[in-house]
């Protein structure tokens, strides 16, 4: 296998942009395609289509590679760009992408950066500070001082807890493993069970993927809440019933692409590396 | 001195109906005047200014109070409120302010709120908490992971370094003496001069108010830079220097109002409390 | 299966006597044998062994339960406790003890409190506060400032690296999966792979049970530091080289119960108690 | 003036060989005298004390001075140091010691480290320290999760505090200031005021230099507590009543000599290099 010395990246948003610009600081010559929309470009080199896939040595496709499994998700591109014939023109080398799952095609060297487990925690780490982000532009208190429930000790429970501590709000978390509470009063913040929420709080931030907010819960701890749900569609806090209760929501997804592109482009980046180091490409 | 169990707020903006707000709710009577153009009052009260002043116990005026020493300060009232006039119905009854300074007028039990130091170093926190808020949205990348440069340990410059510390950021601040030199590495964080800065950075934040990010020193540590100026007018960022450089700079000033009016609000509440404990008012 | 009202604790050190103590508290009958070298017994009943195991509900043995697996482990009592009298005595009663895979006796409503998760991390916060205090005493400089290490980022790892870190040391941590060093990072700490260990430390803390810490390696990064080794025997330093370079170790075993026996009581008394919840007793 | 080359160590601790070991890592030559009784002086030249009067350029004397007012403090020396005697000696080159104030003599060139604010913030840090050290030693529990209090916010309740809140525990810190109440609750702790100090505790520690901690409220909210005193003696404890109240209490002083000499001694060098470039000696 030659190595890799350039790679294509086309299609998706300005993380992208953003991954080619850190590579290319890397030393790796980078063209991109399917960011016409985009002003600014970040002084990378743009190229025909059809010169970038006869040139580079390995592609960069965006998160998710595709929403309706025939053309790449290219947001920033005029023209649609069909799967078939991108992949028809990569054939063997290397594709690093997102979310392979969406698409079917076979016969491809292709790589999915979204499924690796530290691709995922640096990812939380960008969605906690977009929640903390998110709760500051739309509370009209401080984090700081506030009372704050984050439901669910997983990647992004563990690292927002910490950041609206590290902010000075009084936390508290809620788990389900005994494990897990066993973590969160190790951490010195207070600890109770997801499926028996209690207290009253300022802000509360869902991570858990399956209804803990519902109408009766919501009335009993979220009178005064904000409350963030972090959680992918359909999420977990009843919406419509916060609306009947007058307590403020947000469904904020696919934060890390929206409030920390370069962050996220530079996540990519160093997931595409260690595929590349793990798979001696 | 009879007892204070009514306030009638008049003037300036959202704070103050916060402050109102959480008064109500600690068993004050509230009347409020000034607010015509806001929709949202908060269910307070709103009174004709005659029926206010003829029976409020004190008064919360704004912060400042007036801008222009002749006028009240009320950015969300219809029609002007000339501080002769007002004065004049108050008579001896208290009146707490913020900035009196700006005005002068005599035969007046006028208390000043903003001048106190528990106001000061609450007030510092909303600064700070404010100064993360815009450098999230200003910021292309995360605060987790990122230089920060502190410059001035002061009130704002040690609430701040401990947030963006606790965010996970790789924290450096500046200051004068030697004794908050050592202040600052018993925190755990990069100490530097003041006098010298040095370092490559992410974000800077500036709270020296005196030229300390000048044209040359801009262009050696924050080419790459988001660089936050809190620091009263003129501020103490070249901020010619910087546009000439391609540095991105925000000159934030008044956050607490803008980001967190409820826990503004609240702090000016608490002072006026605090005043009347210490007055016997 | 009649409640349980009351606990015979029988054998083990002070941390039964912590647990029992606790327990008290919370309104159980609590009668103990094996601890006659003991002067101080917590105001406890203590009673003849024929007459704990004739009237308690339920009983509580020492971690680990034995370590000859025929006699109890009970460095406080005067007389040896066959495990046989004992099992025989108490019958199909519960009972909750440590390392049970150490004894083999059947017939018995056997539980092991110490093979349980919580109990696990909750040892792990006394465990590394343990090895703090170890560093404190064996370190002539302070703990805040220093140059820390901790190679593993498992249950000690993570509890052990946020108490150095919030105590003002520069914390480096190393583990082995590309998400531990994620996570790792996300703290704010350095991170550096197990496999490749670089840098110059005041103190290492090691939490991985293999050879970590092998005479090259000390070489290199250890030449001034002080080596605390957490892990089992046999411990992952070489300590024969570590001697021969003069670098200073201590192997730091069981700390829980010589450095926090109250807490490590009460954190066996809250297992015991998840158990009972858990299995209806 | 000369340039210092050269110290002559005379007298005081461990801290001052560390001082001295230092200071020879920097260059400096060092020469050291009255450690007779220590066996290890850290590969530092021991000379005559007539030799190192003769050939120093600057001398470095320790913390306190003097005892007595008439001979120097020489814990590890075998002979007694008369003060008149060294003085004579040295005459007109630099002299460094720590509370001078506790001798009289004039025509020297006296310089106090000990009483610059940058080195009683460092000596703070390794108080704190100590006072955690000596939490651990002597409490059954840890201190993760344990509710400790810290009366006065000055130098040493503000990084004891922090130090506390860094291992996990719940931390309460009271001030008289309404300011210093401000910064603690901007902190993420309770604050309550000394003069009226409520709650119950596990750990007490007390930084004020007067009787916070008298009979009547050690009874209150000491009942269980240990109580570590750090004021200077009288210190701020009714040690009598604590006794017949069964509290157990120590009078921690003198901390960073006795837990950190290593430190200790470099915060003396590096006061001694403040004062060397601020009086350009």
């Amino acid at each position: 296998m030659t190595k890799i010395n350039s790679f294509g990246i086309i299609g998706g948003d300005k993380r992208q942009l953003y991954c080619g610009k850190s590579a290319a600081g890397d030393g790796y010559r980078i063209s991109i395609y399917g960011f016409e929309k985009c002003s600014e470009t970040m002084g990378l080199h743009s190229g025909e289509l059809s010169d970038i896939m006869d040139t580079a040595d390995a592609f960069i496709l965006p998160l998710p590679v595709s929403k309706d499994g025939v053309t790449l998700h290219a947001p920033l591109a005029e023209k649609t760009i069909p799967l078939e014939e991108l992949f028809g023109g990569i054939g063997k080398r290397p594709v690093f992408c997102g979310m392979k799952s969406r698409i079917a095609y076979s016969g491809l060297q292709l790589f999915d950066y979204s499924e690796r487990e530290e691709f995922a925690v640096a990812n939380a780490v960008a969605t906690s500070e977009g929640a903390v982000e998110t709760a500051m532009l739309e509370y009209d208190g401080t984090v700081n001082g506030s009372r704050c429930l984050v439901t669910g000790y997983g990647r992004i429970g563990k690292i927002l807890a910490d950041m609206l501590h590290g902010l000075g709000a009084d936390v508290t978390v809620s788990a389900r493993s005994l494990k897990d509470l066993a973590y969160i009063r190790a951490k010195g913040f207070r600890a109770i069970e997801t499926g028996n929420l209690q207290g009253r709080y300022d802000m509360i931030f869902n991570t858990v993927p399956c209804m803990v907010l519902d109408a009766h819960t919501l009335a009993r701890i979220a009178a005064d809440a904000l409350v963030i749900d972090l959680a992918s569609l359909p999420g977990g806090v009843g919406f419509k019933a916060a609306q009947r209760l007058s307590i403020k929501t947000v469904h904020a997804l696919s934060l890390p692409g929206k409030v920390a592109p370069k962050t996220s482009g530079i996540i990519i980046k160093n997931a595409v590396y260690n595929i590349i180091r793990e798979e001696h490409l």
